[in-house]
């Protein structure tokens, strides 16, 4: 695939998203493809943090990546162009989430044959994303110190749903009001399982530490 | 009022909020209250720019402040702290949008008698409280710095539909790679008719320029 394609996405039909997505992890699961869902508020560094670590990763491991957003295509030829693995730009139509069916209509546009890890950046958006499940196998998100740190007691759900939380930006930490330590009990209060880890996308800090996660997770969902 | 009231927001019934806005706007017009509706990406300086427009403007005009959120109560007692205005807490009950009747419950909890000028601070969400209109005289947005300046491009609903687009936290634009001129083309793109000013809410720079905006947009809207 030498140019990045785009997906309409239709809306779902399905009544019941929760079976669906368990569907749809079950099938990945028998294909060997590790979908990490990939949330965050619009301008949080998702795509930069993304051509980082695929970078780190894509000598070891085959990676694919799904793109939603609403309307442009900017963020799938950005990351064709800095990584070269397949990526497909998935358009929502005004939708501000995907749900499982979605996921799979992106899937489909993919070719799956020997990808380990699939990556679906998900719309900006802090509440809607985190109500629908997209049949990952592990949720990500990422907060920007920007953003400040009580975030997760105003996003509680997204906040409790992820597996991993990325703190970006941490270079910027000087010019802002945020609170490391404080920021880690609200997510730990929200979701104490939740891994959290501090990184810069921009200069690179950090993005060994979540390839290693990455790599750990896909590991785990083989079961091996 | 010395202290912040917490309202639940219940689902709305109506069908048609377009219609139902209108109304709000009709009634809100010959109460001579005019409503700004403020939207953002969650931690763009919603609250904080309000405090400091607030004491600003509060010796000249009456003003009250309706303060959405999913879950938690900081917001208005934040604001009902630096500014001594009446605030209501609006619990969406993770609801990430607000239409024109739970608009309409926020402004139940208020003593309106007198008010010039209620502040909706909606959910921090750049999708979906685009799609419902409020029943709001003016729409409002922040866009900060680093989020970064193509966002017109990924949200176009929500530049389109926004009277003033401030723009927000310019104090650490030499740290971010954002570039004013683009993101100004970009929101004139969306919305020819949008006004644009640089502030920041830390500082209090450019709120000066708010304030009279506001002042002379309630003028308008009341004929004089």
């Amino acid at each position: 695939m030498d140019e990045v394609r785009i997906i309409e996405i239709k809306k779902s039909v399905f009544e019941d998203n929760d079976r669906d997505a368990d569907l749809l992890r079950d099938e990945l699961k028998k294909k060997g493809v590790f979908l990490l869902n990939l949330m965050s508020s619009p301008g949080s560094g998702k795509t930069t943090t993304l051509i980082r670590t695929i970078n780190a990763l894509k000598d070891k491991i085959n990676i694919a990546v799904l793109e939603a957003d609403i309307d442009s295509d900017v963020d799938a030829k950005k990351i064709y162009a800095a990584t070269g693995v397949q990526s497909v730009q998935l358009h929502t139509g005004g939708m501000c989430h995907l749900d499982a069916e979605m996921t799979r209509q992106g899937l489909d546009g993919l070719d799956l044959e020997s990808v380990d890890l699939a990556i679906l950046e998900n719309v900006g958006n802090l509440v809607c994303p985190a109500e629908f499940d997209t049949g990952a196998t592990d949720n990500c998100m990422i907060l920007s110190v920007p953003e400040g740190h009580d975030k997760p007691l105003k996003y509680p759900l997204m906040f409790s749903i992820c597996d991993l939380v990325l703190i970006n930006k941490i270079d910027v930490a000087p010019y802002f009001d945020f609170d490391f330590d404080k920021c880690e009990e609200y997510i730990k209060m929200r979701n104490p399982a939740a891994r959290v880890i501090r990184i810069c996308a921009k200069t690179g800090e950090g993005i060994d530490e979540f390839s290693k996660w990455i790599l750990s997770r896909i590991k785990i969902a083989k079961g091996v």
